[in-house]
């Protein structure tokens, strides 16, 4: 197709990028309103391998912590994650493990959390990729990201992670306001400076569920006001939100990326299709006729150039 | 100032639009990221009395399902409300027939909640001023919110109503989309429809706080993800919101709408400085130095043409 040309240009010509091009299109007929697309953020718009950016910011931010308070040693799961002591993480369990990570910001305010990520993924590299954190992200998402904001889409990213970590990142990264990253929230609490004027400080309680599966359905109704009429993912983490968005009146498009690349990124089939459910997610995607962008096949180019 | 000229029409010449166009112009020195202003709805953006179009809308579908359903009279919330019963809305209290009418709702989904709204504010008048509710917007306000959208403000509705309410019109009235759209927020409950769809069906059960006073604050944060540095408001539940919009670094405005103008509106002093505190809210405004719009002596006129 002629308006075709030049779009995404590093999607390979296929059925993947011919499905993606004949949803573009189609949303054309979708009022304003209903034009919501929704990007889990790990995995799916930048790479989560070796680790997640995130773990690696907490676990940054605790060491350096640890050199100036040793006594942090002292608490069990710190110790496990400073020694990388599988089995002691294993058996502390990671909802422990996480919510001791969170406690480390306790009583920060919004802008010296958003200031301490920013600085981290100023000097952030994925050692393995060889690049810095904040260029591996995957150059075909970004240019369908752009694409779709170009049809009047309201972009949105529906992660797992913290909710304010992908906001410090987001507009940069991918044109994202925070007020569209919807991810797992840790509460503020609002107190006053000694002026008296109304001052946030973060708390280590979560607000709401951890944002996956059918979390992330209700996330985005609550925060975004309205279902996406595209989502993709690459876990079964997304799948009630792909589910959702390929499930509405006219077109929808449910997109899993498959992490199939082990020369260019990583090879490793996406977790379970849920968390109880022990089929592979790229198996999902094909029984439910979900669009699947193979890494290997459908990317001509995997990352940015720097 | 000539750059002034032709802005904010309906905003007479005064200290009030003075302090409006100096703010503006001194916004043009903040970063995007920083342009958020949020407004209060109900007061502030459209008239709120002589009750809350969301109150109107609520007691109009008891009335209506109670046509069908005659039974809903046994139950005490119900009855009070129908027979405008104000000894036994007081005793009942106001979160208990809150909570009961809310449960009216239960069940439906979120796209047949927003089509009954717009059905409701369609033929809903305000008998009062002899006009449709979905007209009684403060023409001013609209303007403002217009001005600061040229100037690459992200404009948010920050409401003590329901969010769902105030998102099934704000795009229509204010030109404001639902993921800018805080309030008090029900929580859905995820289920699946007979074709294994995943579906999203109104709850009863309300998620986090009342969105008034200090609430706004956390809400603002945890849902756009930064202070705004305006913020417009007419009574004591917004308070915590407007100090904290005037006490960042740099341009700060806090707008108080002052209803003093019984003859194109209505006259009434804003309920107290907070919920606690019986200090009225113009008093705290004089004293906190924020810009009062006295409706009578700073709107030419308050209302926009049919």
């Amino acid at each position: 197709m002629s308006t075709a040309d030049g779009l995404l240009p590093s999607w390979r010509p296929g059925t993947t990028r011919d499905a993606l091009l004949e949803f573009l299109e189609s949303s054309s007929a979708l009022p304003v309103e209903r034009r919501l697309a929704c990007f889990d953020n790990d995995g799916t718009l930048w790479c989560e391998r070796p680790a997640y950016p995130q773990y690696d910011f907490v676990v940054d931010a605790l060491r350096r912590r640890s050199v100036d308070d040793p006594g942090l040693r002292l608490r069990p799961e710190f110790a496990a994650v400073l020694d990388e002591d599988q089995a002691a993480l294993g058996d502390l369990g990671l909802v422990r493990v996480a919510l001791a990570l969170v406690s480390l910001f306790e009583g920060l305010t919004p802008e010296e959390f958003v200031a301490e990520v920013r600085a981290f993924m100023d000097r952030a590299v994925n050692d393995r990729l060889g690049r810095p954190v904040r260029t591996a992200t995957y150059q075909p998402m970004l240019e369908l990201v752009d694409e779709l904001r170009r049809r009047q889409f309201t972009v949105a990213i529906v992660s797992g992670g913290g909710c304010e970590f992908v906001r410090a990142v987001s507009r940069d990264l991918y044109g994202v306001p925070p007020e569209a990253v919807v991810g797992t929230m840790i509460g503020y609490t609002f107190t006053r400076d000694a002026a008296g004027q109304p001052l946030l400080r973060r708390s280590s309680r979560m607000v709401g569920e951890v944002n996956e599966g059918p979390a992330k359905v209700s996330a985005v109704q609550t925060q975004l006001g309205r279902a996406p009429v595209l989502a993709a993912g690459n876990s079964g983490g997304d799948r009630e939100l792909l589910e959702w968005a390929a499930s509405g009146p006219g077109p929808g498009l449910a997109l899993l990326v498959d992490h199939d690349d082990d020369e260019r990124e990583f090879a490793y089939v996406g977790s379970a299709g849920s968390f109880t459910d022990p089929e592979p997610i790229t198996d999902v995607a094909r029984r439910l006729g979900w669009t699947v962008a193979s890494m290997r096949t459908d990317w001509a180019r995997v990352f940015p150039d720097p």
